[in-house]
């Protein structure tokens, strides 16, 4: 596996990758998360390119840039051992010139759900993606489904400004009790580890009384917070239920939601979401 | 020549087109000043493809995007003419869906001069543009440099975005007297037009004055103002010397300035500007 760090030197190395090309966009601090996104972008394409950027412009004023996780050397073996052929791990002003002036966004879409929270994330997101998607030339993307609205607006992005790469979405991986896997799990305690289920908690109460037909969004919306309540810890955030094309709240769940909910326990942000699809047509859920 | 007009038959025909493509990006009505970016475009590339979209995102309220001039018709023989090989005219809708939520922007940049009074103006541009580039993915692009803030723009574009795209600045194309060409002269009335050449006799003064070694950025301006003056119909909006990689106002010309003007007469905006180039050591000037 090759360690990139220049745009000039993935240039070359691009030029001679063979077949279709995949890109998994990260920051690094690699999970099972990250390496099932690794996996599966190893089975779709014949080369697999991983980025690797703590990219400053999505955090915002007084979040954790300085205190993100980094282990470049860890993270490489574990890209190189789950097949990656690249590794592209640019320093900052690689990326951003000193004259850096443009930038991408979604004016409304960007500024729901964590949006609400974190003002400029989804403009640092959309734009270090694309970006990445010039300098790699990727056939295809791979996304955790964890991000859920960021791999939605990530899906608006290439069909809005016309690209022509394939939004691969993978599944939420999970510790053995629910606990979506997150880069900022290790910076949970003993005692915030245990709150920090709340947000599984809820989503697997509203997955149970969706699977039994209950599909109004209020009462849904209601067992949620019920199921928080058994949380003191969870400071929740948010609790919504919402359309994946307009991101728009919905009054009852059809086969085309994102049930999405954040909350912070101690100074850590956690967030989870579940997706509804058509199956047999039926609405079916996964979380 | 092809006229095409859906983005599935660009996609097509491109994937046909031989050696480097140029683009000219354009909103139709075609002037000389048109005329001269498809040639340019047809000497320094071997497929040339001329877009024309009126596009109503870089329109605010109660601009001119109902009246704006359109004949595709006489456009399409004109371009054909200077060596065209492709118009790509496609409708509104083919351009932005239904849910077309993603834009492209310059927080800073694109609300100095022009976007003083336009405010989503560039943003419209830039989003249009990005669109384009990834349809057509030319390998350059020839913008006039009587827009020159959009220039500077999509060149910045272009470096922050990654793109492997080179742009091709063409010189402003002139009527006899020194009024620059553009789509909306032809609102003018005949005593509009003798006070339209306003912002020409300004930056026609500020030239000499530069080329004699007055590099004050104060004093030039004061000669702008007083050109003007002679001009009672014409309402001036701005006059300043910017840097062209910051677009910031600079105390005293180098050879990297833009000096734009910009004013209304009757019902019409009309823009003009100079840009400045090192000459032997010495400060020329384009105008």
């Amino acid at each position: 596996m090759e360690v990139i760090k220049s745009n000039s030197e993935l240039k070359v190395w691009r030029a001679s990758a063979r077949g279709d090309t995949a890109l998994v966009p990260t920051m690094g601090s690699f999970h099972n998360g990250h390496l099932s996104l690794i996996q599966r972008a190893r089975q779709r394409a014949d080369t697999v390119i991983v980025s690797l950027f703590v990219n400053p412009t999505q955090f915002g004023h007084g979040e954790d840039l300085e205190t993100y996780p980094r282990d470049l050397e860890r993270d490489a073996a574990l890209a190189e051992e789950r097949g990656a052929n690249c590794l592209f791990a640019p320093p900052v002003h690689e990326m951003y010139g000193r004259l850096h002036a443009t930038y991408v966004y979604w004016p409304e879409l960007g500024s729901r759900l964590c949006g609400e929270t974190r003002p400029n994330h989804f403009q640092g997101v959309a734009t270090i993606v694309l970006k990445l998607f010039n300098l790699v030339r990727p056939d295809l993307a791979v996304f955790g489904r964890k991000d859920g609205q960021q791999v939605l607006l990530i899906q608006r992005l290439v069909a809005d400004l016309n690209l022509d790469i394939r939004i691969v979405v993978s599944p939420t991986v999970r510790e053995p009790d629910g606990l979506a896997m997150s880069s900022r799990n290790i910076n949970l305690t003993k005692s915030e580890r245990s709150q920090a289920l709340g947000l599984y908690a809820a989503l697997r109460a509203c997955k149970e009384r969706i699977l039994r037909g209950e599909w109004a969004s209020e009462s849904l919306v209601g067992t949620m917070h019920e199921a928080l309540g058994q949380f003191p810890g969870l400071r929740p955030e948010y609790v919504e239920i919402v359309d994946r094309d307009s991101l728009c709240s919905v009054e009852s769940v059809d086969t085309n939601v994102m049930v999405a909910a954040a909350g912070g326990v101690g100074s850590t942000r956690l967030i989870d979401n579940l997706w509804t699809y058509e199956m047999e047509g039926a609405i079916g859920v996964e979380l």
